[in-house]
């Protein structure tokens, strides 16, 4: 069966830790890519166009939007976010298990896109232990603290639209379970239909001389 | 999260060398438990009661069939051979994940009761090589063999209404996609409705100060 990559689209509460069990995993196996969005904000400091993200004008992303071009995108103050296919499909053609760290509502469109993606959600293992977390940060105002948690809150209603949970309470472990539930995935029997039926054809021809 | 046992049904064409594959997966990793069929044929020499069957008498069967106390049953050449309820249930109770080795009308019927039930099929990874695998036993006559492979060619059919896909080539590779497969379906969101519900309501009330 040849090896085509799947697409992983992992969403989670700000502070559930998506992002660094994300690298860690990447940083442990091979096979995987992470999906770059485009936007039309400025880059800061230090990021670098095709890295951190593909910085585009106005025009260019509207463009993106006429040719269908993104997989899902949205506005968020004053700027354009969205996943371009392109970047998706090249790297899943190439045998790379696609990552895609997005946010809710932008998940439903992946799945409406791409029926056969496979859709993780990461939390922390309590509401105690997030507001622990995004706390402990120490970077952020406590009115900043609290916003994120009211969003997590009205996000938390939609956790069950996922296929998988992750709690991630200890990252190595974590990291690891989420390798091997998308490692697993590839054996769904829905993306080897062809080598299903092919074999049953087979099998039917060559031993009961049947067609099928 | 609490853990609780999982259902896994493994089906596959004989030859496919399902059992070879359980028993290694199951040597290698511990937390697994063999499901134990009730038959009402006799024991042969070496088959002790509940380790290879639960031995019981016609009797006994119908009265197991009528107490609704089997999962599935079906008559094979004048014997009833069936997968008791209370086993099955304790053992996964008692947080072991079920193995169930079982052809396909019994899975269907496994996932009729059991819908979070994981059904994993078997195959070898051609028909060419089902036959070698078969012919190469060499303790069957050519007429058995041809006879198995004509069942396995009506079974192959059938090879979709299965969950996932498994290609025994390497065995040893084939038992650790086996392990990992079942352990991933621990985290399927729909085993974990309740922590989900609750978490959620936790975090509406904490962060929200909302019932949902």
């Amino acid at each position: 069966m040849k090896k085509k990559g799947l697409l992983a689209v992992i969403s989670g509460f700000s502070g559930a830790g998506k992002g660094t069990l994300i690298k860690r995993m990447m940083g442990a196996h091979e096979g995987y890519a992470l999906s770059v969005s485009a936007t039309t904000r400025d880059p800061r400091p230090g990021e670098e166009d095709g890295r951190e993200y593909f910085f585009v004008t106005k025009e260019r992303f509207e463009e993106m939007i006429r040719d269908d071009a993104l997989i899902e995108y949205a506005g968020y103050q004053e700027n354009y976010y969205g996943t371009p296919k392109a970047f998706v499909e090249k790297r899943m053609a190439e045998g790379c298990d696609v990552i895609l760290e997005i946010e809710i509502q932008g998940a439903r469109k992946v799945r409406e896109k791409y029926p056969d993606a496979v859709l993780i959600f990461i939390t922390p293992p309590s509401a105690a232990e997030l507001r622990k977390r995004l706390a402990g940060r120490g970077t952020e105002t406590a009115e900043k603290v609290e916003k994120r948690l009211r969003r997590a809150a009205e996000e938390s209603r939609y956790m069950q639209d996922y296929d998988y949970l992750i709690v991630n309470d200890d990252l190595d472990e974590a990291a690891e379970a989420l390798h091997r539930l998308i490692d697993s995935q590839h054996r769904a029997m829905r993306l080897h239909a062809d080598f299903a039926v092919g074999l049953a054809e087979e099998m039917n021809r060559e031993f009961l001389k049947e067609e099928i």
